[in-house]
Formats: structure tokens, C-alpha cells, sequence
């Protein structure tokens, strides 16, 4: 992955994503001048090579004119931040935001920079911590020409042409089959960013609903009383079967049409910790994933799969409970139904 | 509801379905004999007029043939107390399963009823704990003859046309505005009532989730934290309402689309109960529900609404667990993302 | 129905619910002056007793200060003709908008008129064709002063108590059982109005899959090819009734758990057109289900009912037409399945 | 992938998947008899290497004991065609059912082979038109000691652990990183297979909605009628972008979270018809999806997602017209809306 043009950049937010950026930076040759509130993060990449700064200003004065200075934030630290650089910029530098902002937050800040003649990239960034080796894939927005320009760092970060076979049917043209993309104008990055996340819930929901069908596949060997409140089983002869689902994780992973790195991840899981009891199962939504539903809903694109993934995640922390009160209070009030305890 | 040609039924369950049932032909002039397993049940249905029979051979000797023996029991209890009571009828005798079997089991039980010349009718029964005053709304399956021959019980028992307006459009036929319905052979009126059960599912599902969105309309008073996990929301001065949803229901009980018994229920609910503290939320589903799903996807029908309102009982009541987790689990291994404790 | 403090009332807008609005208040003796583009809309309700007006301020000058006006406008047309009205009236006027507006224009326009001292409220008004007779369900937001002034007015529009059996647990409070609410400040009268069409949504989603599942319950008497691409139905034994929906519809009318005016609508529509052969299935959505969705996911409320039924309208138009393609194109290239033609 | 111990099979069905297997078990040095009703399929195995059969007959007698038959047909001709077989072999001959088999029947059949003390295993073969290069992920069910014979048949049918990397976590045990698996008893492959097959559709159904989601992002550019029954695009703003969606999909092939051989084929697809106007959109749907539903409902598992994804299909087809229909004909009856005709 050597460039031929080494090149420089300012990387604000030394976390998990953004110090592994620089690395992958500093690796191929790039100059990375590297700011964190945190001063020990700071230190720890000065030590592998880059230009420590104490402030966003001493960041700004350590890097040659025209600047290009990327945000690796939480979405809500981003405006303050960006308030703050945007003072000290000069005309024709570029701030890159490659956390995950709203794109219609891009939309307006591009607009709100462009009369100070600074450019506003948004750069969806997907890799999570694996990024550092297998490289980050890269969903670009804003003006073509700082992104352009900006090409060596985009195509140092992303995983290049090796990290998959060729698609067949595909002629050469572009920067996608390396790994990044210039999707279009201000907030197309953070879209299409957006949507990538939106489809990981479906497909996440996907697998951990079939691999729970599998692990319940012993339904039939479970005791069930009879009563007017519960189905039982019509068949439990069909339901006896004790299958272990980190293996069946692991068979999926060659040859499979299910095959991704999804399903790699879930055998890696299920090979350390089997029956997952370390997780209670209350699951996260970081906002892409009700981005990508309005943004349906907005289009009237019919998004059923994401739409349910997205709910199932509410679902799971609870967010349900109320409406759920209401259903037992109805069976209550028409079949004098109590509620049942235990599980069924 | 006084009926010209008084008739007479066994009834076995005495339960709250079943008792009612036999008062509510009793105060119209019919004769019925009563039978259960719990004695107490049995006096207190002599008490008010029917005859008391000791056990099944007793309620048989003590009706007149051609008999008509209604069962009003859990499903799991029909098969036994079907195969003892069928030793124990006369050709043409008639035996009516008013309770929630899978209307697959009617099929199989008019059929090995068949070369014994015994007939079997499948009745759904909807009316819950207010059918007593209000009718029980009646949906029949099996031969003609036997349903024509019952016909004055099933008059008693429903509610009678004047429980609700004339359909505009309609011409007078048949006994639909009467409230109950001889729906095709045998299966067909459990094969209705299990529809209905489906239909009722997501109503209820459609009713409380609105309401749940009401009730939380104060999302914009609440604190958010800002963080990488979680999605701040973005415009909180649009969800500043304390709005009393037992009010609302009140409202919507006259004059609005959604007007419908299951709101006039929810209403009676919040009106004893307007935080739902009594209640955990867990929801029971008796068999109608999961049925309907397998008929539709044996049938190729979409019928996303009622099995998603199934979907979000198994949900409410934990089942859901196992997949969460392993949703967890994918998203620790890409992201280092630690699950959250508290809700958001 | 009769009030005893008989007022006066401006309506804009004299379309289907407008007009009869109109007739509603006058037939209970309330003054109206009406106004439309549509002049003969306009000389109709005259003949029947109103006040004509010939433009805006023709209908501001004929009533008496503090006025009221009602705008029954579509959606798109409130802005401009509400800019245009607010220019005629004087502090402590009031404006009702009685249409299907997004509670946050409400939000917004109620803060412009505020430093004018205009009031303005947001009355969600459900009914369609049937409120002349049956009444109005109204969901009222704003300041309580202006609300408490036109209670005359709402108390005319509105069923009224007699329209549904009292509410067995409520104690008598508020106007709630009269079918007219103040459901909180700006905006919340047009979001409950919003939320109940979702449910409308889902309730109607429910009914409409239920019958289809019955209609459907013959699908073992077709015919099916045996081939790789079509999954054959397994028992057809099961599916071989051939039931009358419009009966079924009937007969839930009186007694059911789905009795509801949605399943009235139904029978009587299936009394008219049992095969429904003059509907082609393009469902129209007229916002107020998308909104729900957006608030539900907002508030990280599950609402999978209601976004399901969302779903199915979106579906009905086709919408989803490009995801399928993607589908058909993914499964040709892995498994070189071509696209079947005719349904099954 | 050559194998140590090379060994013979029959394989009846020489369609897309059996010629490939065959041939996959040729190259690897294991001999082949091989039969089909189609003389020519036959021939062409015959030149690359295979003992050609002229009947099931011939087939059974040019196979060593214990013999081992693959069974590769539509799964509606499996039954005959193992209903013939059986009687042509001998106590310990085996026979593999490869194709898609609902697990049910395996299990039936298991038990009725086994007082004739063949062997029979039911194995779930995924890989589609690539398998023969790719290999075929292998999930089988029944008893040990024939999976245990045939373990060098299996093993080159599947990818071989060269197919992906190991997983990090994973202590080496078994075949599953082979790409092969016993699942099981009985029923437990094709039982897998299913549930591979309902997680397919729901990847398949995210990736489908999610690009949808993305080619649609320019619906603020189309214009919109302003009328009652059309929600208006609210902020056409932030819908102006026009994405090739064929890039987005080869962008995410490396390094992003959603990366899977279903996006590779997507990509694929793309780069060959980028407006995919080859495919009308009607999705099949095979029977493993349906089967996977009904598991989940028995078992009371929640999958939404996966749920979801077949009723998308279903829709695809034109299946949801009748609801569609009652849906337009309840409108038209509430608010007297016409059916709009053109989308929306």
C-alpha cells in the first residue's frame, strides 16, 4: 500500500478510529500532526512517529498551507469542535469529518463554510477495529477537487485493490474497487455511510434470528403445561435437536451464501464465549439506523427488513414496555386474563 | 331475544365461557344440562335453572336424542373428553366444540366421527367475559343439517341484530346480522374465529403503540447523554407533551375511524389504571395467533401486520433474548462497542 | 345537540368535511360565514342558512370580534391562506386548523401569531363522509383560553355523550365523553390526530390481511407446478373452503373483539362489491402514517404494527419495485434462477 | 484438495448443482457413477471422467458395498425416485439427500429406511452455480458411523480451509472449518440449510432496501402534486443526489461492515446492468423461507427480519393485492377517497 506522494494531515480525536487512522497513515509514509484532549494519546502516537500537538491551534501552525485537518469525534462534539477550527483555517484548506454526522448536518456546514472559501468533506469511515490491518472503507462527500487532492490519504486508509477478488463483470474504472469512493456533493458520504449502517442491522438481525431459531431447535424437549394462556407444541418430535450454533457459524463461513464478515465475527464470538453469557442483549442504536428509516420514509422507499432490525433493537432494551402494559391491560379488560410470570 | 322453539343442550366446562353460555340459554327458555369437573360449578348452574349431571354418561342419559353436547374446554383437555364422550353417543347425536382447537383437528375429528354417523360442529366463540350481556358472536363449521337443527341455540346465544346498526349497503340474507355465521364444512368456523384472533392481534398491536407514541411525547423533557452509543434526540422541542392517553382513548371511542370495542376496552383500562402499574407487560398468545401465521405463509399471503403484532408478543415475553445477545456480541467484535446498562 | 349559548363561526374552505362542518353548527343553530374559491360551494351553504362571503376579508368583516375562523383546507394550501388571514384579523382572533396538518407547523405558526396576540389552534378532526351525521372526533391543541371561548362550537361539531355507552370505570371529568378533547398546548391536538391515523393504519392493515387470509383459505384447490422455484403448499387438504368475506365482516359486526366502524366500512363495502373488482390496490398515504413512524422512531418507541402497515401502502404502489429487482438480480447470479412470470 | 483416500459415489440428478458435485469429485480422484432421465447429461460426465448409468438399476449395480447414492432433484421427485432406490439396496448402503428437502421429511424417511438398515442422510448444500470452483458448504444430519464413511466424499465437496481465514478465537476442532459439518441427527443438515436459507432472504432483503434506499435519494428532484392524498416531500433539500448505486456496492466489497458475497454478487450484477431493466421484480421464493417462519413461530423464536423478508417477497408477486384492495375499498368508504392511479 506505499503511496508515491506522502502527504500530510491533521488528525483531531485520537480514539479507537482516529489513532488507528493516523497509524495506517504513518505507515505508508504520510506526516500526521495528531491532537486529543487526552494528552497521553497524544504522547503514545508522537512515540510511533507523528508530530504531537498541545492545541487545535498548535495543530493548525504545525501543518503547511493548504491544510487538511480530518474529525474522528462523537457526532455530538463535532460542531463545537469545528466552531473552533473553522476560526483558525485559511481559505482553500479542508476539514474532513469521518465520524458519523447526520448528512444533512454536512449539508449545512459545507454551506456555512463555503463563503470563508474552506471545504467540508464528509467521509463515511467503516472498519471498526479492525481497521488498522484490513483498512477502513471510505464513502466520500463534498466538492471534487479537495477530495482529489486529497487521494493519497483516502487511498492509503482504505483497504486496496488485494483485499478482494475482482468482480467479473466489472471494467476498470474508479477508486471502488480499492476501497473508496467519492459517492457525490455535501452529506452524499454520510448518506450512503448511513445506509451501509442501516443495512448491517438488517443483516445482523438476519443471522442472530436464524442462529436463535437453531439454538432453539430443542424446543420439543421442553416441558409445557396445558392451559387456555399458551400454544403448546404441536410437533415437538420435529423440535429435538441439541445443534451447536458456533459451529454452524464457523460452516457458514466457506462457500455459504451467507458467507461475510458478519458471520466471521459471530464464530469469533461464539468460539470465545458459546452460550454469550456475558451480554444481556440490550442493543444499541448510534443513529444511523433511524437516519436510514426516516430517510424511507421521507422517499416512501418500502424499507421493511432495516425498518423491523431498527425496531427489534428498541425492542430489546425495553422500549416496548409500555405498549406492551396496554395489550395485557386489553386481554385483561375482554378475557379477564392475568398476566403470565414465567416464561412460555 | 325470546326464542319460538325452546331446545335443549348439554354443556360440558363450566368455566367462565361455558357458564355463561348456559345462562345465557337458560334466561331465554332452553333447556341445558350441565357438566364439569368441579362440582361447585355444577350446583351453581342448577341453582339457576339447569339440569346438574354428575358426569358424562349421566348428561347424555339425561338428553333427548337426536343429543347436542356443546364443549366449552382448554384445547388440550377436547381430544380426551371427546373420545369418551363419542362411546358414549347415538348416531345423529351432535357434538359442538366451542372452544379455541386448531380448526386442522376439527377436519381429523368429523372425520373419524363420520362412519358413526356422529356429527361434529366447530364453533368459534368471541365475547370474552362480556359475552353474557352482550352476545357471543358465533362463527359455525360443519354439515348443514346439524347447524339448521341448532339453529335456535345458536340464535340465543348471539347477540341478535340489534346490537348494532344495518349495514347500508346489505340486503337481508342469511343469519350474519344476527351475529352468527355458518362459515363452510367442517375447520371452517374455527379456521374464521383463528383469523379473527389474528385480526384482533394486530389491532390491539396498532392501538397500543399509538398510544405508547402519545404517551411518550415527552421525550424532548428528557436528559440525553452524548454519546458514541447513543442517538441524541435531535429536534426535542417537537416532543414537549404531557398528553393523557386515558382521555385520548375517551375520545376516540365516538365519532373517529379507529372507534372500536378494543378502544372502548383500553379506555376502561386507563380509566382504572392510567399508569398500567399492575401490569408487566408480558403477553400471552393462546395458539389463534401463531395459526394464522402458518395459514398465511402456507397460503402465500403477506400479512405483515398481524405477524408482526405476533412477533411483539414473543418479544414482550423475553424470547427475544438469544438473538440480542448475539447482537451484542457482533457488535463488541466490530466495534469494541460495550453494551449499554441503563435504557436510552 | 342543542347548545344553550348559540355563537358564530367562520369557515374557509367548504370541500367535503368543510361544508359539512358547516351544516353541523348551523343545524344547531351557531351563526357561519363561508368562504371558498369555489362559489358555488358557497351559494349551497347560503341556501342552507349561512352567511356567504366573497373573499377572505369579505368573511373577516362579517364577523363579530373576538372572530373565529376555521380553515378545512388541504395540507398544502393552509401556509398561504393563513399569511393571507392573518393579515385581516385583530388581536385575540382566533384561528382553528382543522385539517391535516403536521403538529409542528402548528408548533411554528402558532409562534408567529403569538406576538400579533392571534391564537391558533389545531384541531384534529376525524369522521370523513359520516360526520354530518354521526358527529366529529376532535383532538384539540393550544392556549386553554381560546379552546375554553369555542367550546360551544367543538360541543356541536363533536358526537356528543349518546354516541357510545358510558366508559363502566370512568369517573365523569372533562369533555372526553363528548367526543371533543384538549389534548395540550400547540401541536398536540394534530398529534394525536396524527397517531390515530397511524392506528388507523394498522388497524385497517390487520382487518384487510385477516380477510385476505380467509378469502385465500381455497388455495388448496389450485393447482401447482412442481418445480425448483415454488415452494408447493404442503397439505392442501387444509386450504379447501370456499368462504364468503362479506359475511364474515357481517357477522363480526355484533359481539366480536374486532367490532369496530372499520370492520362496518368493510361489510359494507362487501355488500356492494363482494369481489371489489373496481379497486385496483394503489393505497394512497396521506402523511399522517409517516409522521407516526418518524415520531415513534424519534422517541425510540417500537411502533412495528404501524410502520408494517406504513410498509404495505408503499408496497401497493409499487415502491418497492427497484429493492425487488435487486433481489431477482441476486438470486440470477447465484444461483442462475430466472425470474418466474406468472404468479404463485 | 486432493484426498488421501479416494472413494466412490453415485449421483443421480446431473441438473446445475449434481454435475458440479460430480465433477468437483471427479477432479479430486474419487470415481463417479452417475444417472439422470437426461441421456445427455449423462454423456457429458461420461467424457469428463464418470461411469455413466443407464438406470437406477445400473446405477446400483456399478457401485461397491456398501454403496453410497446422492440424491440431487427438484425436492418434489425425491420421494419417487427414493421409493424406487430403496428397493434396489442392501442393508448398510447409504443414501444422501443433497437438495432442498424439507427436514421433516428426513425425518420420516430416516425412520422409514431404518428397519431395512440403510442409512440415510439428509445434507444442505449451498454454493449455487459457483459451487464448483468455490466448493459447497456442507450441512449434514443423521447418523455418525455413515458420515464418518463418507467424510472424504465431503470433504472435497466443501471449500477447504484455504476459503477464508481462521477464525481468531477458535481452538481447532472438527470440520466446520472445512466447510462441511454434521449437524446432527436426523433432519438436523436440511434443518440448518433452512434456517441459512431465511437468513439469506433477510441479508438479501437489507442489501435490496438499503441501495433502494440509496438510488432514491434524489427524490427531491421530482416534482410532486399538492392534493389530499399524497404526502409531499416535507425537505426536498436533503434529497438531491444522484449515487450509482453499482460503485456503492463495489466500495463496500472491502473493508466496510457489510461485506459479503452477497454484496460481491450485487456488485456484480450492477457492473453487468446497472438499471437492472432485465428483471421485472417478482421474487420466488423456494419453500426453505416459509419453513424457516413457521420454525420460529413454533419454536415462539421472534425473527422479524427474517419474517419480513418473505413477506417483501410475497408482495414482489402480487400476492397482497386482495388486502390491497379491501385497504382502497375501507378508504373509499371513510372519506370517499378515489384510488389514485398513477405512483406516488
Amino acid at each position: 500500500m506505499t503511496t508515491d506522494t506522502p502527504t500530510q494531515l491533521g488528525m483531531i480525536g485520537l480514539g479507537r478510529m482516529g489513532a488507528n487512522l493516523a497509524r495506517r497513515l504513518l505507515r505508508d509514509g504520510h506526516r500526521c500532526v495528531v491532537y486529543d484532549l487526552n494528552e497521553s494519546a497524544v504522547k503514545e502516537l508522537e512515540d510511533e512517529g507523528a508530530v504531537a500537538a498541545g492545541s487545535l491551534g498548535d495543530l493548525v501552525a504545525k501543518l503547511e498551507r493548504p491544510r487538511a485537518a480530518w474529525l474522528m469525534l462523537p457526532a455530538a462534539v463535532v460542531q463545537p469542535t469545528l466552531d473552533q477550527l473553522t476560526e483558525l483555517l485559511d481559505p482553500d484548506d479542508t476539514v474532513i469529518d469521518g465520524g458519523n454526522s447526520y448528512y444533512r448536518d454536512d449539508i449545512i456546514r459545507a454551506a456555512q463554510l463555503a463563503p470563508r472559501r474552506i471545504h467540508y468533506l464528509d467521509c463515511g469511515t467503516s472498519g471498526g477495529v479492525w481497521g488498522l490491518e484490513r483498512g477502513y472503507c471510505l464513502m466520500i462527500g463534498g466538492e471534487t477537487e479537495p477530495v482529489a487532492r486529497l487521494d493519497p490519504i483516502f487511498r492509503t486508509i482504505a483497504p486496496g485493490a488485494g483485499a478482494a477478488e475482482p468482480t467479473p463483470s466489472r471494467r476498470a474504472n474508479g477508486t471502488a474497487p480499492d476501497g473508496y469512493l467519492h459517492c457525490g456533493p455535501s452529506g452524499a458520504g454520510h448518506f450512503v455511510k448511513m445506509v451501509h449502517n442501516g443495512i448491517e442491522y438488517g443483516m445482523m438481525g438476519a443471522i442472530a434470528e436464524g442462529l436463535s431459531i437453531i439454538e432453539h431447535a430443542d424446543a420439543g424437549h421442553r416441558k409445557h403445561t396445558a392451559d387456555a394462556e399458551t400454544a403448546p407444541l404441536r410437533e415437538p418430535e420435529f423440535y429435538r435437536y441439541e445443534i451447536d450454533i458456533g459451529q454452524v457459524a464457523e460452516v457458514w463461513r466457506r462457500g455459504s451464501v451467507v458467507g461475510s464478515w458478519l458471520v466471521d465475527l459471530t464464530a469469533d464470538a461464539l468460539a470465545r464465549s458459546p452460550k454469550l453469557e456475558e451480554f444481556t442483549g440490550r442493543v444499541s442504536d448510534s443513529g444511523e439506523g433511524r437516519w436510514t428509516v426516516l430517510a424511507a420514509v421521507d422517499e416512501g422507499v418500502p424499507a421493511a427488513v432495516i425498518t423491523t432490525a431498527l425496531t427489534e433493537r428498541f425492542q430489546s432494551r425495553g422500549l416496548g414496555e409500555f405498549a406492551d402494559k396496554l395489550l395485557s391491560a386489553m386481554r385483561s379488560e375482554f378475557g379477564g386474563h392475568a398476566e403470565k410470570r414465567s416464561r412460555s
